[in-house]
């Protein structure tokens, strides 16, 4: 089995060919001289360090060799190390911490990469940019001067501390108690689970990010503030001094992503500080949390790239049985030329390959919204739960593909791709669950603001059929995208009139509802990218037929799910309501 | 989180109100008297002996003491012994075996129970029933005299010897050789893998029914002939003799169903008996195989059940924010009251009653068929692939929503859940993949023979249509399961049309073809089970009102998948085929 092979010509593609990045982000230099060595060096990095370090660090996992400590698997400090160095941990940060400032449209892509590699360990780093995010946002200049140039560094790690035992979805709930000290500081009190590397051996410190209660705060979400909790405290230069007390009490067993630390995080009048205004913690982590999906939804494009390459591979070196047409006649044919085969591997990679360029897509309206494109952040923050949930399950399924086409081999872990399946699975569940996202999708981006975000969506579609609509070859792509974009309209109309008066209804069509909008921007990207390969018809560059030919497989074989999704959508809340649902029935 | 729950009520209402198996069999006893008993022994055996055995088992996996010998997880041996002395293992198994000669219509639903209870423990005595059928079937009076009441007893255990590292679907390809010897016996010599049970430590005996070839076999699948090589060999009454050299080499790291030791089987020269004819081994094999084909579909079945007890369980217990109308205002709500988790709940209900319906009804024709019923055999054989395939690619994606209506919590190995998807992850791969199952399905069972095994499916759910048709409350179901089954009639026949001049139509459209074929039986199944529903109607028992409920979800939420399954494969060979796929355009 080759490593981890970094799908940097489709990259390019995106790039270059499909959403052309230098024209769009005027002065950030993203030139093939720029843009080329830097995801060379990430495929090397990637294939040379944490590729080779992602099945054994599932089989060791974590431990905790003391109490409170926690070890990460053999090489994930050293490969830590080299990563800091590269300069890979301050790629997003701004120049002013450090950082290269890099598009994220760049940045994202580049952390589909490493994530495909070794999701386990990206997720160390991931969370630290995570935490940089929220500080950059909400921190005041003194937080921001001390912590985020050695977040950027990779010096001190951060993390995110919100879920509490009886406190996940529904963060209104939670009980951790912040009481002022004289000084400005709070005395930090509580138990937080699930705090991916809250404790680890990679970094000398670690920045929590809390959510907690001040003695006087209402009940519900408007009551909970955002403090940051050192691992160390630390003099006014960063310095380190004695142990806080916060610390790991116990690490999870997981299905997947093993070698990520999950910590339930013992906060035992921990000292912290508040970052932003009392009352605001909830706003000042969804600054955060929002970019946070879209780097979960790049997880789980890495996921599936990942099992996709492995799966294609294998196909191409398994011989067994006679194919069709596509046979050779003499001897057993390798699988991929059987056409069950190939219709598994085609689901794998149309999912693949239009995940990315929605996801490069949504990275470049996150550019634009943060050069002052208001637009373009009503168009990032309508497909913010798309990528996240849709990839996530997109993920999921194909990830389970690729073990399907590895037949009885799949199934044994030295064979290394149902790891894929296992670490994948988390993503639905974290960051908001998938189901919650439908929700914040129907019900915060679509209803709320009536309509406004998916007129411009829809506008957007409608431009480029309109500005293709010359093109013969296209048109049967081109109307079957205006077809979907259709019933995407008249379900959400539906659904509009009747939300008010029925309770359960959004709940009840969410999720068939994102599933049906995120083929209808699979549709449009794959119809976009179907129409980069037609201009460029006659290139010696295989990508551009490529893409054409993936391109009719999705529409022939993965858009007409938009049909029963609309039908589940019209049936509305009566049939999930009426069953009278119970445990003790059985 | 509380044990095992046996689903004994839905099992009875299957055998009692929907088939009414007492009739249909006449002269086997299946009275409430001796049926009740029955699964509520099984409900006690698996809630109290194998279901505490599950999380343990999986944690600790199978083990390899010493070289060949495998040690299976604590108290795997115990529960076996209990198991055996229960007479469980000879249910099936003819009276002049000491076997119960149990109808399989209640046999294989007893075995949904012990599955769902513990998969990779009730795999053990599972392998050795198919090896009972198998030698049962096709072994000489001596073979049968000598192994099948020891097989029935449980005192020594069966498997079947089929893969080879490289022929797995393709078992043609295979290499084991078994040379004759002066006295009537064979050599045998090769290597086997994928061996389920092929080493334990539960009996004292293991027969290992062997595919292997002659020296002067042709290739291809016309040279196998089978063999029966025990581990120890015997005399004629069947004391142990010495030590046969089939040896395990090692056991694999799987997935799921850790604790069953799935096993290299080195044969080096072990004394084996040839089976049945020369030559025709694959033949033998298959008698076992299309009923292992449905013995795994139950174990999907168990799966499924299984996760889904436990996400109804949790989703009663867990309370998170505030639920539309079926919320109570104060204070977080249960999330069972979401109308999204009722959502995920209501898929895994349906799939899972409904699978368990058309299970019931499959092992009704298997015993119909056993007393002469021609057109029950082919009901059968029509519709095994497609309880193999449909009900395990159901039991992934419904143990895969128990985990994710745990949310973050899912993810946990403590909480149990996770472990369903991973082992029922295998049941699309093993006893020929999922695919293989479709094209079995569409080329040999439809194709083959002109439609005519379809043809009395239709005819069935037409005369069902017909008898209902006065029914006011039925009308709906009825009218969409006409159009589902009409669907189904036009897709066969354009396919039909096409298959010969097109040698890639059958395998790229087989896979969905089997799944409408899988929808257009349950939508039968859930149509019939809302009838009986109706019929009873003011019983005070309320398995009746949520049969029709559910029933309705089922229509309007998951058979409209039978929508965009037809315009895929109307769709045809050429979205597959036109790609050219390949590792190196990356």
């Amino acid at each position: 089995m080759t490593g981890y092979a970094a799908p940097v010509r489709d990259i390019r593609f995106l790039l270059c060919d499909l959403l052309d990045v230098s024209q769009q982000l005027p002065g950030a230099d993203l030139s093939s001289d720029i843009i080329d060595p830097i995801l060379e060096a990430a495929a090397t990095f990637s294939r040379e360090v944490i590729s080779p370090l992602n099945r054994s660090g599932d089989e060791a996992g974590c431990s905790m060799p003391a109490p409170g400590e926690v070890r990460t698997p053999a090489g994930f400090r050293e490969a830590y190390q080299q990563y800091c160095e590269a300069g890979w941990t301050s790629m997003g940060c701004a120049t002013e911490d450090g950082g290269q400032d890099m598009p994220f449209v760049l940045h994202g892509l580049v952390a589909e990469i490493f994530s495909g590699a070794n999701m386990a360990w990206t997720s160390y780093p991931g969370m630290s940019n995570a935490a940089y995010i929220c500080l950059a946002a909400n921190g005041d200049a003194q937080q921001r001067k001390l912590y985020l140039p050695r977040i950027a560094s990779g010096q001190w790690a951060g993390t995110m501390c919100l879920t509490e035992p009886h406190a996940g979805t529904d963060l209104g709930l939670l009980r951790t108690r912040a009481v002022p000290n004289m000084n400005g500081s709070f005395d930090l009190t509580g138990t937080k689970i699930f705090i991916s590397g809250g404790e680890q051996d990679l970094t000398e410190n670690i920045v929590h990010l809390v959510l907690a209660r001040l003695p006087d705060a209402p009940s519900g979400t408007k009551g909970i503030s955002l403090f940051v909790v050192p691992k160390f405290l630390h003099d006014d230069d960063g310095h380190l001094l004695e142990r806080n007390p916060v610390t790991c009490g116990s690490i999870e067993h997981k299905m997947g992503i093993r070698a990520n630390s999950t910590c339930t995080m013992n906060f035992d009048g921990a000292r912290g500080w508040l970052v932003g205004e009392a009352g605001k913690g909830l706003a000042a982590m969804f600054v955060m949390m929002n970019h946070a999906r879209l780097g979960v939804g790049i997880s789980a494009l890495g996921q599936m790239q990942a099992a996709y390459q492995k799966a294609l591979a294998y196909a191409e070196e398994r011989r067994q049985g006679r194919a069709g047409a596509g046979g050779l006649g003499a001897g057993p044919d390798a699988i991929i030329r059987h056409a069950d085969v190939r219709r598994m591997l085609l689901v794998q990679k149309a999912y693949v390959e239009g995940s990315r360029a929605l996801i490069a897509w949504a990275s470049l309206q996150h550019d634009l919204a943060h050069r002052g494109d208001a637009e373009a952040g009503e168009r990032l923050a309508l497909v913010t739960p798309i990528v996240k949930a849709f990839v996530s399950d997109c993920a999921v399924e194909c990830t389970s593909l690729a073990i399907q086409v590895f037949g009885g081999h799949g199934f044994i872990r030295e064979t290394g791709v149902e790891q894929h399946l296992r670490d994948a699975r988390i993503i639905p569940l974290y960051e908001g669950a998938n189901g919650i996202q439908a929700m914040d999708l129907l019900g915060r981006k679509v209803l709320m603001d009536g309509g406004e975000r998916l007129r411009l969506l829809a506008r957007d579609i409608a431009g480029f059929i309109e500005q293709e609509s010359g093109s013969e070859q296209l048109r049967p792509l081109l109307s079957e995208l205006g077809s979907a974009a259709k019933t995407l309209d008249m379900v959400t109309r539906q659904i509009a009139k009747s939300a008010a008066s029925d309770p359960d209804l959004v709940g009840s069509v969410a999720v068939p509802y994102l599933r049906l909008c995120g083929h209808v921007c699979l549709a449009w990207m794959w119809a976009r990218m179907a129409a980069v390969g037609h201009a460029k018809a006659g290139s010696e560059d295989p990508v551009y037929a490529d893409k054409i030919a993936t391109a009719r497989f999705y529409f022939a074989c993965l858009l007409p799910e938009v049909r029963s999704l609309a039908v589940q959508i019209e049936a509305g809340s009566a049939p999930v309501i009426a069953v009278a649902l119970s445990h003790s029935n059985h």
